[in-house]
C-alpha cells in the first residue's frame, strides 16, 4: 500500500518534471533561459508540487488538472532560491555551484525575474477557469509574504534581539506561505468550496513551519551529502533559528555564552567552529526540544486533515505528511 | 482646448499617484517598503499609465476604470528600472541616487521582486471582471518581453555584430512590449472587442519604437538638469544603439572608426570623451536620419488611431502622442 503512494507520487512527479521540460524548452535568448533550466531541471525535492497535486485531489479533484499549477509553484519557488542565494551570498545549491557564480549577477537577478514570468505563464492556462481570479490571488499572497519572509530574515541578520515570535512570524512568510499556497491552489484547481480550501491553508501552515524548523535542523544534523551544501551553514551566515535563539536563553557559563554571542556579533565564524556548535546545542537539549517542536506542528497538520472528506487524496496527503516528517535531508 | 488636456491629464495621474501612495503605505516590514516608495513616488513622466487609461477611454470605457491597471502597470516599469539599475551600473535614476547603492545590493533585488507582487496584487482587483484571464496573459507577455528585452541588451554590450535588426527587436521586447501592454490592459478593462485591443497593440509597438529612439537620442542631446542622469551614459555603458549601428556603418576615416570602434572594445570610455561622440554623430547626420526614423514611427502610431472609434479618448491618444514626439526628456 505504502509502496503504491511512492509510485503515484513518482507519476505524479514525472508529469510535473515533463511539464517543466515543455516549458523552458526552445526558448531565446539562451543567456536567460539556459540558467533557468540549469536550476529547474535539477532535481529538488518536488515538494510544492506534489502537495499542490494533493490539494486537488484531497478536495475531490482530479489531480492531472492540477499540474500546470504544481508547475507554476515549482517555478515560483526556485526563483525565490536563485534570488536567496545572491541575498545570502551562498555559493552551492542542491550540490551545484549558484547561477549567480555560474554565470553572473545580471544572469541570476535577470533569470530569477524572467521565472516569475514562466510561471505566471503557467498559472494562466487556468484563465477559464471559475476560479482564476482566486488562484491569481492565492499565488500573489504567497509571493508577497515570500518577500517580505526574506526581508525579515535580512533584518533578523543585523538584529540582535530576536525572539522566538520574531522568528516564526518570518518562517510563516518565508516558507510556510508558500506552502500554504501550493495546498490552496491545488484546491482551487477542483473547484473546492472555500471551507476546504481554509483547511488546506491551516494544514500547509502547520506543515510549512514544521517543514522550516526541520531544515534548519538538518544544516546542523544532516550528512553533507545528502544536503547538497556545507553543514553549519546557518551558523557561518549567523542565522538566528529557533535553535540559535533557545540555545542562547539556556547558555549559563561564560565559554558557552561566549560562543553563541559570537553569533549576533559581527566577527566571523570559522567552518571548524561548527563542531562546538553541535556539542553544545546538544548538550543545552537544543535538537531534542526542537524536534518535539517540529513533531507537534506535523501532528497539528495531521489533524486538519480530518476535516476533509476521507478520501485517497486525503490518504496520501497524510502519507506524504508522515513521509516529510521522518526525512534525512 | 490642448490646455484642457493637459489638466485632463493631469487629473488621470492625480488619481494614479493617489492609488499609489494607497497601495504602499502601511506595510510592513520598512527595509523592503521604504526602498519601494522611494522609488515610486519620485515622479517619474508616468506615460504608461497615462496610456493605460487612454487605451480605456479610446475604447469607449470609462477611464477611471483602468486606474488600478495603470498603477499595476507603472508599478512594474518602476521594478524593471531597480533591477536593470542594479545589471547596468547605474548610480543615477531621475535625479537620485539607485536603490542599491542608497541601500545595498538584497535590499534592490527583494524591492523589485516585492513590487512584481504589488503590481500583481493591484491587478487581481480585476479578478471579477470576464477579461481578467485576458488581462493576466497581456501583463504576463509584457512581463516576460522586458525579461528577454533586457537579456539581449546585456548579450549586445559583449557582442561585437550588433544589427540594426537586432536592435530593433531588442527595443521591440525592452520598452515597447511594456507600452503595447499598458494600452492593451487599458482596452481590456473597457471590455473592448479583440480588434480594438489589437490595434491598441499595433499603436503601442510603433510608439514605443519611437520613444525608445527618442530615450537613445536624448541621452546625447539633452540637458543633463532635465534628464536626471549624466549625458552620454548609453556611451560609456558602451550600448549599440542604432546611433552607435549607423555611425559604425558610416565612420570612413581612421580617427572616426577608432572613436567608434572604441564602443565596440573592452576598453573604458572616458566621459570627457563624449562631446567627441556627439561631433562625430552629428557629422555623419546620425542624429537627424534617427530623427526621421522616430518621426517615421510616430506616424505610424498616429495613423493606428483611426483604426478606432473617433471620441474624446483618441482625440487625447493622439494629443499625448504628438507631445511626446516633441519631448526634450
Amino acid at each position: 500500500m505504502m509502496d503504491d503512494y511512492d509510485s503515484t507520487f513518482k507519476h505524479y512527479l514525472d508529469l510535473v518534471e515533463n511539464k517543466l521540460i515543455q516549458v523552458i524548452k526552445d526558448r531565446e535568448p539562451k543567456n536567460l533561459y539556459f540558467p533557468i533550466e540549469y536550476i529547474l531541471l535539477d532535481g529538488g525535492k518536488r515538494i510544492r508540487p506534489l502537495l499542490c497535486m494533493l490539494g486537488c485531489q484531497s478536495t475531490g479533484g482530479d489531480p492531472y488538472e492540477a499540474v500546470d499549477a504544481a508547475v507554476a509553484i515549482e517555478i515560483m519557488h526556485n526563483f525565490t532560491l536563485v534570488h536567496d542565494d545572491i541575498m545570502d551570498n551562498s555559493s552551492v545549491r542542491r550540490g551545484k555551484t549558484t547561477i549567480h557564480l555560474k554565470w553572473d549577477l545580471p544572469t541570476a537577478i535577470l533569470s530569477g525575474d524572467a521565472m516569475v514570468g514562466l510561471a505566471l505563464e503557467v498559472l494562466s492556462n487556468y484563465s477559464n477557469y471559475a476560479n482564476f481570479g482566486k488562484i491569481i490571488e492565492q499565488f500573489v499572497y504567497g509571493y508577497l509574504e515570500v518577500c517580505e519572509g526574506q526581508a525579515l530574515d535580512m533584518l533578523f541578520n543585523k538584529k540582535v534581539d530576536v525572539t522566538s515570535d520574531d522568528y516564526f512570524t518570518m518562517i510563516q512568510k518565508k516558507t510556510a506561505a508558500v506552502i500554504q499556497t501550493s495546498l490552496a491552489i491545488g484546491g482551487l484547481c477542483s473547484g473546492a468550496v472555500e471551507e476546504d480550501i481554509e483547511t488546506l491553508r491551516e494544514f500547509g501552515l502547520n506543515l510549512g513551519i514544521a517543514f522550516q524548523l526541520q531544515d534548519d535542523l538538518l544544516d546542523l544534523t544532516a550528512s553533507k551529502d545528502k544536503l547538497g551544501k556545507p553543514i553549519g551553514n546557518d551558523i557561518l551566515e549567523k542565522k538566528k533559528t529557533l535553535i540559535v535563539i533557545l540555545a542562547k536563553e539556556r547558555a549559563k557559563n561564560a565559554k558557552d555564552k561566549e560562543l553563541i554571542d559570537l553569533i549576533f556579533s559581527e566577527t566571523p565564524i570559522a567552518s571548524e567552529t561548527i563542531s562546538d556548535y553541535v556539542n553544545l546545542f546538544e548538550k543545552l537539549d537544543v535538537f531534542s526540544d526542537i524536534q518535539e517542536i517540529i513533531d507537534s506542528y506535523f501532528d497539528k497538520a495531521r489533524n486538519s486533515i480530518f476535516a476533509l472528506s476521507k478520501n485517497e487524496g486525503t490518504k496520501m496527503l497524510k502519507y506524504l505528511l508522515d513521509k516529510i516528517n521522518v526525512r534525512s535531508y
